[in-house]
């Protein structure tokens, strides 16, 4: 299967910052990986710093005075990737609490809304069915710095919401889970997306409780415990403006079908 | 019904302050009330204010320096109150969100947890009979701080932290709610209580999520919004130490049986 | 003086509900106090259930099923307030943690931001020019579920978000506090304003930590714990949209002076 | 410099779990670590699984029935620590908002606590002044679940909330931050101690706004994001008691001074 992404932004920058985008498909062994990453300040192209993190995620980092900022990033994505091995370190870690996935919070309510002694399948499968079910998605409705409590407790989010309570809920009932961004061939809006991903049987799983985009065509960017690893912009100084931003995903050929229940893996 | 309450409190006040109980019976019509209230610090007789609110709600209210203070009250309550009038505006206030009973934070989940459009009488009694089976009740799992998102979250709690619950529930499902500070023949181990009053059909109506006593026998002290509202003691200057409280209620004969389900009125 | 105060709103309402306005002048004694007040759905007159609360704060309440709902609300007021007794009961309810104003959760910050011991005024002066400084204005910085405790965090809001601040923090410090909405001359832009009351010498003082209209032309419409109590419009069914809002607030002659600093009370 | 720590637990396991334990000392280039480590699940030898995550920091990782677990760990740490490089990676995830460390959250209110534009070296020693001015250490003051929002409203913690604190507010004023648990010669009572490190002139600095034990001769043991990252022990399954622990910490030679201000590392 081949898969191409980009993304396109129009960022002013207000004062004299460092940037760090994540928005770069992430480097994984397996699939061929042709891209193409500009970026230009009032014209002049900025060679960025490049760092690799966990799971292939790459940020790419630089220092900006006041103007305007073009991004464009493309890239074709030929063949499937090779599971990354599962470590030990991975698996403690995605069982901990984080910013906005906050799992220590909702033990308590986790445990009498889900069965006790459940496989991490069955666990994934109710998780993500009882938040598709409970949540409205209403674009707009979430702050940046709302977390799994805060959808809960609304009733509606957007697609990063939908994933925190997925994994916080997860986590307090013991299975490794984390979030993913992804390109999403056939998501509409076209935008970035966020997803779900459970330690099930051995493997990681992609759950998506939005149904918005099949997960198999989903290309990953970055893999972390929620949203705060995986901003497609961190901002460290001058205020900066998003004023225009396009994203795209397609596949080449049909869009995969995703009934939802199947055993699904990013790849 | 006679029935027959008592407090006794040792406290040890470390600096000057003004303190309020909410520890006498409601003033209400209907029963004939003989009581005895007692403060004495280090040994001399304080003279309160009694400060009159809403719904019978008595404050006793007085200065105090340092020192030992006793506090000791006791009541005989024969026969029935005559409900109170209910007035548009008591309507209107509970309904509205509070400290600990935060309606306006839980719309979205009540409004998928319970149906829409069920009676008052359905919501109180689907309301009640969920938070009784969702929270566990265990001594010292909550803080003052906390209210009915914390205990949602949390699934555990005490008898105020069950009553928040179903308070800001039914606010979220447009039942006017209220929070009763009671004493509580039969409840073990003897404490002060906390219950919800529902508005339905017309009339206030007794719901107790903990099923700890049985609720035709309860004897009101304190009304109002939340706990904020009916707290035994109100403490304004320096640290304030109980160091021993007893509490007492018993009834005239045998201890009425309480189904849980049948509609019962405080009086 | 003559005030002159008026609200026009265009209300879509999308099912059957209970509305409640509180938009009228407060029933004080004093002032004379001309008004019109009319709602029409779809061209049709409703007469509405008026409520009185306490401070002559005035509830207007009724049923209405889908439609368009126009209001419109007129007041000229001539002459100023005699102020209300101030009870036991206001003392005791206006030193209690409320919804938006945590004073329990800010004891610790309070007592360590602000000096111990200071007189009531002392106290007032220096929570208002501490609000007054730490905050930025900036409209739509904040949510209709946000508190004290979210505003001092994020150091930004509007009017109902500095208010709630001074008052959280005014409890905190063992200062009756409340919040008032009101009719503001000379606010820009004009809409509807609120502003905190503390209890200085034995009478209820203004402070408007925003300095955005001279306290002394102000014109009380609702007081209360907090926003809370004093919703212009609280909606209890089928989903409803502002879509116009036009406030008004005249003083017949010059705006007064205010320095910020003189005490002055509602009137 | 030699130093000699320990700490041995014994905890009653009431169910079948998995256990993590981060009690070892880091590994670290530079110093000769002679240690001993050992679990007993009643009497009889457990070997657990070692993972290793960044920073050196160790899990020591086994499934355990329901039984008494006994952990005997002891270590001699000789010579002092190589610093670690400073990956890019580092610098990007701990200026991240994290569980614990709400930093996103305390945007607005560090903003105006503390002076824009200073250096790293000069907002670490402010931040690290003012939380240890404005909390106070009260063991018990707060709950597993409390954040450095929670430490900063309430003024009172212990350890890992004034590190929290300080962690948060450094990532809001852009200094990178993480959490480091110690053991802590000197230190009174003898516990386990965790503090903050901040990126300052190209180093980690140790930071220890409680100032209870010098920071020269702390033993680094987990390095992390908050108090998520370095549990002494997170249990997975049934529940478990701690029901004794004893941890000890001592150098060879006199307690080295510490004037609180001077720069530090931990080595």
């Amino acid at each position: 299967m081949k898969r191409d992404v980009s993304v396109e932004l129009d960022i002013a920058i207000s004062g004299p910052t460092t940037l760090e985008f994540q928005i770069a498909v992430a480097r994984q062994s397996g699939p061929e990986l042709n891209e193409s990453l500009v970026f230009e300040l009032d014209g002049r192209t900025i060679v960025p710093q490049e760092i690799l993190g966990p799971h292939g995620t790459r940020i790419h980092k630089f220092a900006a005075g006041t103007g305007g900022l073009q991004v464009r990033y493309s890239a074709s994505v030929f063949g499937a990737a090779v599971p990354e091995p599962v470590s030990g370190y991975d698996l403690a870690v995605y069982l901990r609490p984080s910013r906005f996935a906050e799992s220590d919070k909702l033990l308590g309510f986790a445990a009498t809304e889900f069965p006790s002694g459940a496989t991490h399948a069955n666990s994934a499968a109710a998780v993500s069915a009882w938040v598709g079910r409970r949540l409205r998605y209403v674009a707009g409705s979430s702050d940046p710095i709302d977390g799994a409590v805060d959808t809960l407790l609304s009733g509606a989010g957007v697609c990063r919401d939908f994933t925190h309570l997925q994994v916080a809920l997860l986590r307090a009932l013991k299975v490794p889970a984390r979030l993913v961004s992804v390109y999403a061939p056939g998501l509409f809006p076209m935008d970035f997306h966020a997803i779900a991903e459970a330690y099930v049987d051995g493997v990681w799983r992609a759950f998506d409780a939005t149904g918005l985009a099949p997960r198999s065509s989903l290309v990953r960017i970055a893999t972390g415990r929620d949203a705060s690893d995986v901003a497609f912009l961190d901002n460290h100084g001058g205020e900066v403006y998003v004023n225009n931003m396009r994203v795209g995903a397609v596949v080449d050929g049909h869009l995969p079908l995703d009934n939802g229940a199947d055993p699904v893996s990013l790849w």
